[in-house]
């Protein structure tokens, strides 16, 4: 592939904004172009700068628009696609009555293939280039998903799901096939192009302790694979948790003592989790999925943001759509929830730190931070475009915002700072000053609270528009 | 104006189903034909017996669509229109930090018609041919706004703000010019064409109990004119009001003992009402928008809906955006998040309930069931046609549902009844079985869930397409 340019607004973080002050972690370049070779980014910077060393490549210009990298969806099931808003049950009912009859439509390869598809298309048109993936129990659905991931060239991870209890006769393996199985899907797809292999339990409820325990002897034996699954979504399933495992200690301590507790483990919700779990979660380096949208829809309760990244005991922390549980693929909505479900709590959640749960957050939730996340020389060119004027409301709000876009304008904001530093601090894509950083603050607040797919203007997959 | 037909499915509600079974409440007309003269609807019913004597008129066919009445907001702030997704504050410093600075500006006439002219066009765009709507303190702006809303010839209530004190000078009118100013513009404006006025103090907080009274007189001296204001929305408030006014015993005492209450009086949000208040709110007639975006988005609370509409005492209840601290103008997004907020509280809303508060419960708030909110002859022709296929996710999602659009598979539904049963039933809009019930409810709620303007297809005033 030969090398593209892109030039325009690019915004992204470096750092974590819950941990250090947002402007060290943040990076703007109000006029920036990107040099992008096989997929890869090998230049980044000033326009200005860099515009004669690479005036021969194509470019593709992206002015008014702001470029980020693309979004990250930690949790999202794609059999449950056709299942989205379904009407009127929480978690456990929600189940029995929607989810399992549904899954089971996907011992069909072509069915699957075919929503696989519709389902990867979702995901490109609402800006979100990695996520991690339920499929359904059946192996061939997790072939369906990974060839129609592979075609799309997209950085995946997902797995088949076991379950082998308290589920329809027709969705459950066994402890054996679970473990089968899956080993046969790892060798076959785990680090095939850019997909990746998770192990993934449903639940504790659907899972016996054999099978919980294959499913860590599963990790031990292919160290780098990931494991994903649920934890302490929803008051009832604690309670029948608790119930199965007495022994536990907690609905985590089930996982844990199946060895399922590692730096590429990934838990979905963790809405009523306690400190001591919180700790061990910190401790073994796992991340939660915060799935704000499921969590309203299903009534799960309030997701304890703040609290999970209290930085004394650093948990990782990115967001999922929880798709059919949650109400939309776009990690923009899932984002204005998440700033809901924080207001709830008399917290705040700020949109920067917001964009960094859905991107850079996201790659170290799944220790992707080398390859995606940020526009760092060497990581995927995974990115979108945003547009903050995409509807009518949008464009009337940000009206008084939309000079942070344009280069000429920001210049002038610099005149303040003295020729050389301000030189040296755009080279760096430092943040100008404080009217340039309230003003993307509001344009990028506005995207998650007012936003959806209209706002992505385009989506690039290893630099390629799509 | 010549009569026009519209031919489609049309849906609507003709009573409370908080109160009555919903299939007692809920008419559907899978072919229907409604005649639209001069802006009322002279007849509505099945189209295979009415077409023959309306063959002549103008015909706009809606296939594959559902016909509702027009969405009805009761409660939007126009002047905040600009200032949508504030970021960062909770009520009362979210007031200080955006609200009062930004409504200074509509002391400016021509700015405000500016913002009205935009702002009913978001209204319509987004399906909402009714609402209740605060302007500002400044009666320009009030007169801006009904000049707007009446060049669109639209139904609309609202009402200059009064507020006499905590808020910055400019803000402030004082008792006197409260009333004089109201009664100027009750005068110019209620009842011309489609026009209602409403007396609209902001809140107890910035009105000093010599207003308030100001306002009660108001409603005395016309006492067909609406009360519109704000009550119990956040903790901060209510105890701010409670020292304000110590001898009250109750937010909702404060506006009691100025007269205020009264079945044209309705309260926004309502979040934290005590059931003494939810009993003279019931005793009164008075209505409460529920406003769930906006309580959300500022992390006001969970308005408890099935409290407040127990039976045993009925509160009249709708929906409002509540723009600018609502994140919505689409009255759908609002009954998706009221949803939300019913789980939450381990409570369900039916999508026909949802709609039921959008139309028909939103007139019967507004005391004007007699004039919109449902497809009965003689009533005003806003409607709007919903498209359970805007986007590619309902698309996909909806496919299962769409037969019950289609009057060919709808008759083949009825075969079970009797022809003479089922002609009579489908002559009266009677729901013809749980399948098409079924079907229906799984369309509208997908709607509420996720749904927004993409999905009002067509918005129609007084029969004609806007």
């Amino acid at each position: 592939m030969p090398p593209t340019a892109i030039r325009g607004p690019f915004l992204h973080l470096i750092d974590d904004p819950f941990y250090r002050p947002i402007s060290d972690c943040l990076r703007y370049l109000p006029d920036g172009l990107m040099v992008v070779e096989n997929g890869i980014i090998v230049e980044i910077g000033p326009y200005a700068e860099l515009k004669n060393r690479y005036a021969q490549l194509p470019l593709t210009h992206y002015p008014n628009k702001i470029i980020v990298p693309g979004f990250i969806d930690t949790h999202v099931h794609f059999p449950q696609t056709e299942i989205i808003a379904a009407y009127g049950e929480q978690l456990l009912t929600w189940l029995d009555r929607y989810i399992f009859p549904t899954e089971q439509k996907f011992s069909d390869r072509a069915y699957a293939l075919t929503v696989a598809e519709h389902f990867l298309d979702e995901l490109l048109r609402h800006g979100t280039t990695t996520a991690l993936v339920f499929t359904s129990v059946y192996p061939q659905s997790t072939d369906a998903f990974f060839e129609a991931a592979q075609a799309r060239n997209l950085r995946m991870i997902a797995g088949k799901v076991l379950m082998d209890r308290h589920a329809p006769e027709a969705l459950l393996d066994t402890p054996d096939t679970a473990y089968s199985d899956s080993r046969q899907l790892i060798e076959k797809w785990h680090q095939q192009d850019r997909l990746l292999y998770a192990v993934t339990p449903r639940f504790a409820i659907t899972s016996t302790p054999e099978q919980l325990r294959a499913a860590g002897r599963l990790l031990q034996d292919f160290p780098d694979v990931y494991m994903h699954t649920h934890l302490s979504e929803n008051t009832a399933e604690i309670a029948w948790t608790n119930e199965l495992f007495p022994e536990a200690g907690s609905y985590l301590g089930v996982y844990d003592q199946a060895g399922l507790l590692g730096k590429r483990s990934v838990f979905a919700h963790g809405v009523h989790l306690s400190e001591t779990e919180l700790c061990r979660l910190s401790e073994c380096e796992c991340a939660i999925a915060h799935c704000p949208t499921s969590n309203l829809f299903l009534g799960s309760g309030l997701f304890p943001l703040h609290q999970a990244k209290n930085p004394d005991r650093p948990v990782k922390v990115a967001l999922g759509t929880d798709v059919g549980a949650g109400t939309s693929f776009s990690l923009l909505r899932t984002g204005g929830e998440a700033y809901k479900v924080a207001q709830l709590q008399q917290q705040s959640l700020d949109p920067f730190q917001a964009l960094f749960l859905a991107t850079l957050g996201g790659a170290q939730a799944l220790c992707l931070e080398d390859k995606i996340g940020s526009f760092i020389p060497g990581k995927e060119a995974d990115f979108i475009v945003l547009d903050p004027q995409a509807t009518p409301t949008l464009a009337f709000r940000n009206q008084p915002y939309l000079s942070v876009l344009n280069p000429a304008l920001n210049s002038a904001l610099n005149s303040e700072l003295s020729e050389a530093d301000a030189d040296d601090r755009s080279h760096q894509g430092d943040i100008a000053n404080e009217r340039q950083m309230a003003d993307l603050r509001s344009l990028i607040f506005s995207l998650f609270i007012l936003g959806d797919e209209r706002a992505i203007h385009a989506t690039h997959i290893a630099g390629m528009l799509v």
